[in-house]
């Protein structure tokens, strides 16, 4: 995707090429920060600290960091330590141990010698399969939009979204947003609903960001409007991420993601989950066995942007004590579809 | 009710009893700013700029205002200018057009000399009703809340709110939160989720402050982890508040009042919307035919608190543009019960 007029990926990589840069995402929007990841320990702060965030970029960003590990040291003991110090990082995404498992299986059968090069060579592939996934998410998300714009040709599709979504999330274009930018892209005139998605602001800070740098029309409003704006009529269509679906098709996404599943099953509106087929766990039956992560209180009670002098300032927002769950489950009866690389889903099967 | 050791009313008189004193909420939590309003222009600025908010809580301070107006110019025209002036302050809740219409007629036949002294009387015939009101609405509501104590009489009730309807929202003790109270008062264990409340803030900010204050046992949650909450089986009530009920029974409150009552009704919550009968609009026959306010982006793109230093810094949340609609209408199916000072009605007739 564009910044200006310049192409960026979410992961690139070092001139050494023995680390990888990655956006420090939290001094978003306001500063484009680019930091380098030289070691397992700098990743897995990444991943938890969320510098990096959005399953599947933290999937590309752990298999990466595993491989920089196996290069300090490429035994079994901390192959182990290694992939279990980043799995822990961010428990509730699956992608993340989905391709920490892939870069496991792809080295421990081989020689220690070996395994450093095998494991940085799996990391890239899965940047470029995440790539080439949101690519083929996009395509056929394409084609729901389409519909929406053969009903309503005379004016923009309206879409909400949840969280962000976007090239920040994934390696480049994304999986929500991805569908969005792609039936941007094939000229079809598209508004996208942007909530706010607090705690932690990912829609008016990262999504609204990135739609503005590639030019597509959008208005951040409060996540507490997203009920009103379907009762009205606002809405032609729902597109969220996943961070896990689980195999009856149950939903875990960033919180909030529930409330307006609720709310555009209420209305009749379209309600999609833009995934890879990585992001499915098969494991688990339902979405009551996914652990939702508890993030710090803080996250609530403070927030950081530029004063009117410019400068970043932290504010407090309350002085009460807060719970911060990260995500929630959508049940399957809510969703309408699951599109992925291979194709729209009516149900997970 | 209390601050600290203090006893308050959110409206008292000057000094001079020709003015009336109100606590400039927009310092809530950080500072308890108390501020002198002198005449009808005052009084409109406290109301449209949110100094006071809450929909019983403007029907006195306009009724005031009304009152004020007439003791510069007691004559038709200015009674009727500074009706409509003060009407418009906020078009969303009925409880100021109910307090200044309750006003207008109170002193429309009388000559003009006596107009000044009536309409200070109907004003604070309207703060003390209002008292009056929401005392027995705590009263009614304690009936629910016991019942579900006996359910559970080993650990707290735990009730979901939103918004502000405590005592800033009145004159004293409140709607929802004057429910709260009572059974607090009553020796119920409560725990209250506060959610946020984007993008104004009135739970985090209000709620949670109030709460505080009394002694009443809670935790902030972002607006968008409601759902989760309810999914888990952790709220067993959310009781809200009303800016305006129509005919049918629809309710008219804080923006993500809707979302919550979907999830209540997706879990099988009972969700009460605690009023004045004041606040039922019989004109109106549903809630599509209510106006929602639309306010500044402004409230959604910027935040003020305490910075790390203590002083009050305005900060900027996202660079996008943004829609403020300040209400949505929860339709009368979603409602177990309307708890108004005349008892627990299951539906309005």
């Amino acid at each position: 995707m564009k910044i200006g007029d310049t192409y960026h990926r979410s992961i690139t990589l070092t001139d050494s090429q023995r680390g990888i840069r990655i956006i420090d995402q939290r001094a978003l929007p306001w500063e484009l920060k680019f930091v380098e990841l030289h070691s397992a320990n700098d990743t897995a702060t990444a991943i938890h600290e969320m510098w990096v965030r959005g399953a599947p970029l933290i999937g590309a960003v752990g298999a990466y960091g595993l491989a920089m590990a196996l290069a300090q040291d490429p035994s079994d003991e901390n192959l182990a330590r290694t992939h279990q110090q980043l799995f822990e990082t961010r428990p509730t995404a699956i992608n993340l141990k989905w391709a920490l498992d892939s870069v496991y299986s792809a080295v421990k059968d081989l020689p220690a010698e070996q395994r450093p090069q095998a494991a940085w060579e799996r990391a890239a592939e899965i940047s470029d399969e995440d790539v080439e996934l949101c690519r083929k998410i996009g395509e056929h998300g394409l084609e729901v939009i389409k519909a929406i714009h053969r009903k309503h040709p005379d004016r923009p599709v309206q879409i909400m979204t949840h969280c962000n979504t976007g090239w920040l999330a994934t390696v480049d274009i994304g999986t929500a947003l991805g569908v969005i930018y792609t039936a941007h892209d094939a000229g079809i005139p598209v508004h996208v609903w942007v909530s706010e998605t607090r705690p932690r602001n990912q829609g008016s800070a990262l999504t609204a960001w990135e739609l503005s740098q590639h030019g597509v029309a959008h208005t951040v409003i409060a996540d507490n409007a997203a009920g009103l704006l379907m009762q009205r009529g606002d809405a032609d269509i729902c597109i969220v991420g996943a961070d896990r679906v689980t195999r009856n098709g149950d939903v875990c996404n960033k919180v909030g993601t529930y409330l307006k599943a609720l709310a555009a099953k209420a209305h009749g509106i379209p309600f999609y989950v833009a995934l890879p087929y990585t992001t499915i766990d098969r494991s688990l039956q339902s979405g009551a066995e996914i652990p939702i992560e508890e993030r710090s209180a803080e996250e609530l009670t403070h927030f950081t942007g530029p004063g009117d002098q410019g400068s970043l300032t932290r504010v407090r927002m309350t002085h009460s004590g807060a719970l911060n769950p990260a995500f929630d489950i959508t049940p399957a009866a809510l969703v309408t579809g699951y599109i992925t690389e291979k194709g729209i889903l009516p149900q997970i099967g």
